[in-house]
């Protein structure tokens, strides 16, 4: 295929062409997200939590809405920042130093600032969660689809996920300002607990009655790796489009790029599949409408 | 303070001045290292799962054996790789295609292959596992410690946190190839279950009861974050080297540095603090030494 | 000013609003690069080779052809890849070991396939155009605007540049397959050379005239340095956009932010300023409308 | 081969064994450039301009004064720090603002900081130096051979390569300070210049009579693309490692691997070579003793 040129007019005609470098890889992966839902492909949707704490997030909530994607597999954040910007917002960063953001009760992420009453509505929030949770271990897709019906936004997943019967994985939930949370609780009540096995099963059931399944992973970590691994159980994702800033030359499981998930069965032998180098706050939207 | 010179007898001498960009975060880190330990700071290691696949094992094991940590936080791929390791051996990537691979059945990680049969020894050693914790849910924890008492090998560091006692939290353990086969068990075994919250009672008295708490955090993802949010319910760490190969311009946790740490209480205001770019199979040998 | 949700049509409305991490960073350059031509600023637009053997050489040629900019900084390659496209096609690489793209006859640049013939077209080429400097030295700068005047390519930058008597700078013009062409011909034609210290005095005479100055900055290298170094001469430039992918952990001139410039003078202390982290292929069609 | 342990007592017994990631290609790069020496093959060295600017300053020195390599290519800034350090002092960046910095007189390189008298010192030094070469033009390694001559300071390459007889190749030397001052010298004598095409008959005749060659290469840029484009000459490198910090995802030639330049013949189909990924600050020195 030769190198195609960006029309001139370039972002009017919303033409991603095969220019080369990242461009190609974009465009592949439109492609891929494309057939994955023409074929109906059991469809992932697997996200690191800082992005709930900017703008994707409605992106993200919309494709629940929707009901383009069959299950979301994120971390703990995730929830506490869709949960948080229900009822409180976020801002730019100013260009304080830390120390002095830190005085006024300022939490940075990346160039977002957080306020701490943020985080005091989601303990207010949190207590009512978990009351209803009093003497018994949940898994975190229980809490989560809970959480989602206490919830009226929206642009919110948590929301959207409970509305559509999406379930919401989340293996590491207790690493977050919810699991924090949960800990306190657990000291009022101790037959509270939130038991990562349990999830388990309806994963694993998702997956292996999947005619096909496809998945589009922005960023890395657990996220990543839940939902790669659990496709082990079928030899692998069909489909798979990474979106991603991390290297693979230091053998992490963030930079890893596709192919080498084939090698685990964890995408299949004949998989399409791409990883799109960028920031996912850049990439996100302009893959978000070849989901629909 | 004037850019010194490296010595031109350089690491006969082992010497690591303050010569400008990562050779100078590396002395910083060194420095940060030998006060941690020399104020019997309460100090963390956190460290992703691909580690324990390389040949940094032996020198994590001999930090757990010698108790220069109180406690370790990591993924679960590295409970995986640790006991695989007790009995199987990686090797070095030969340059297949990642499809021939899987054909042959050995998984790539970066430039190291683990052949199958050292998950069907991992499945067997899980299957004894578990079985000693019938009809019950377990902390992580909990789990890795009896793990610890089932291994004889040196160079595990599993081995040695149950021998010395040292707490292995691993709050994302059911993404793993153990997280696997709990979901097998608890088929067998519906009352067992992993309950993540289990584990914060002890982590939070570890980091209440501290004088002065301190970090050393390869890598991101969940290992780091739980690493550094527990240090908020104490104001933060006084101590902390991050070594990373990630970038913050993308808001991620993984790539944010030392300082953003401080606007959220996780390090303290006063802490000492560094981030030092680079593989950790190159730097944490290099650190290694000053933790004795 | 708080996060702003991406609409849910995003792409359709062209918004890259202040939605967090390298949104926010986008979408401040945008504001820049308006701002800069509002305000007639002499624009320089510098950019690495590689990207014109991509799908970006139109919307350059574009932009000279259309005058949006007034001078452009270049390195060697990039000469080399717009006279070759005016006359060869490249290719999308298609997965070849490099061994095998070797004995076929195929460079590879990245996921570009470029064919030895390219390049014999590209010595055919540079014989004609250096005849017509015979026995003695030229710049850089001549010499690009000469081949220029042998151009007919709408897709040509270099073309434009000479029609808009637009200059191209290009200081390390040596390293380049003109370059190796410009050996040969010396063999030939012992007074012939390439004088870069000739092109100083107009590119001197460009910033001590300009009223405001403006630049944006497609990757690193001699392009990035040689457009900010030259703007000292004025007490820096008044408006500067980044695009890159490296870092600034080592110290690198590739990788140094925006604001390290202004310590040297060559961004002003009051410029506005924007470092957008990404694949120029993605994230310059996103900023290229805006330069009308 | 399996992946072996580091000694715990790592640092002390010097040992980077086959421990996998970087660790690896870190030992695979020393047995190279141990093979390249042994071979006696024509030894190219290349860096960027920064490293001069740090503790690498007299290790780079060293090797020269050995004789150890048989060229150096480097960009334009090389020059300019060595020079300057044979007289002035660089410190450590203190933390302030840019622009604070900037009304100080302090340029700030990363975390290394040059006050303003080290280029007052710069521009008496290329005073002197000009005008040795009154009336004519200059090949780039002619005027830095001649600025050689006139230094005294055992660190300094640039005197090293000078009293050995070893060629300093640096294509885009008019981007640089010393650049500047040419800019300067050229409005006093119109017939000054610098002639980039002269050095290439020198380069060329090194490489085509080389019986084997090698290059170790810090860095990306100019630097690195002349020495291995030069090598073309001859059907490409015997011997190649790279040390850096940059991405193969965005095309780039800094980023690009060795593999991708066998595909060009820069490199041998048949060479060994190794791509480190690290801040050169810590990787040179460890490849450093591997010199001897």
């Amino acid at each position: 295929m030769d190198i195609e040129d960006f029309d001139k007019r370039a972002l009017k005609k919303q033409e991603w062409p095969n220019a080369g470098f990242q461009a190609s890889s974009l465009s592949k992966a439109v492609g891929i997200i494309r057939k994955m839902k023409e074929e109906k492909a059991t469809t992932f949707l697997a996200f690191t939590s800082n992005l709930v704490a900017t703008g994707l997030r409605p992106l993200i909530a919309e494709v629940v809405k929707q009901k383009k994607v069959d299950a979301v597999i994120t971390a703990g954040g995730s929830i506490d920042h869709d949960i948080i910007r229900t009822s409180k917002s976020y801002r730019l960063y100013t260009g304080r130093d830390d120390v002095e953001l830190h005085k006024r009760g300022i939490n940075r992420l990346g160039n977002i600032e957080i306020g701490n009453e943020c985080y005091e509505f989601l303990e207010e929030f949190a207590k009512k969660l978990f009351a209803r949770f009093k003497g018994r271990a949940v898994s975190p897709s229980e809490l989560i689809a809970e959480a989602g019906s206490m919830i009226n936004d929206d642009n919110s997943f948590v929301m959207w996920a409970y509305k559509n019967s999406i379930p919401v994985f989340c293996p590491g939930i207790i690493d977050s300002a919810l699991g924090l949370q949960a800990y306190f609780n657990k000291q009022r009540d101790k037959a509270f607990g939130i038991d990562v096995v349990k999830d388990m099963a309806q994963l694993g059931s998702i997956v292996l009655n999947a005619k096909k399944t496809g998945a589009v992973v922005l960023g890395g970590g657990i996220s990543k790796h839940y939902t790669i691994a659990s496709n082990i159980l079928r030899g692998g994702l069909d489909y798979a489009v990474y979106v991603t800033t991390a290297s693979d030359w230091d053998g992490s499981l963030s930079g890893a790029k596709a192919e080498e998930a084939v090698s685990w069965g964890k995408i299949g032998e004949k998989a399409q599949k791409a990883t799109v180098y960028g920031d996912a706050t850049i990439i996100f939207p302009l893959l978000y409408p070849h989901f629909f």
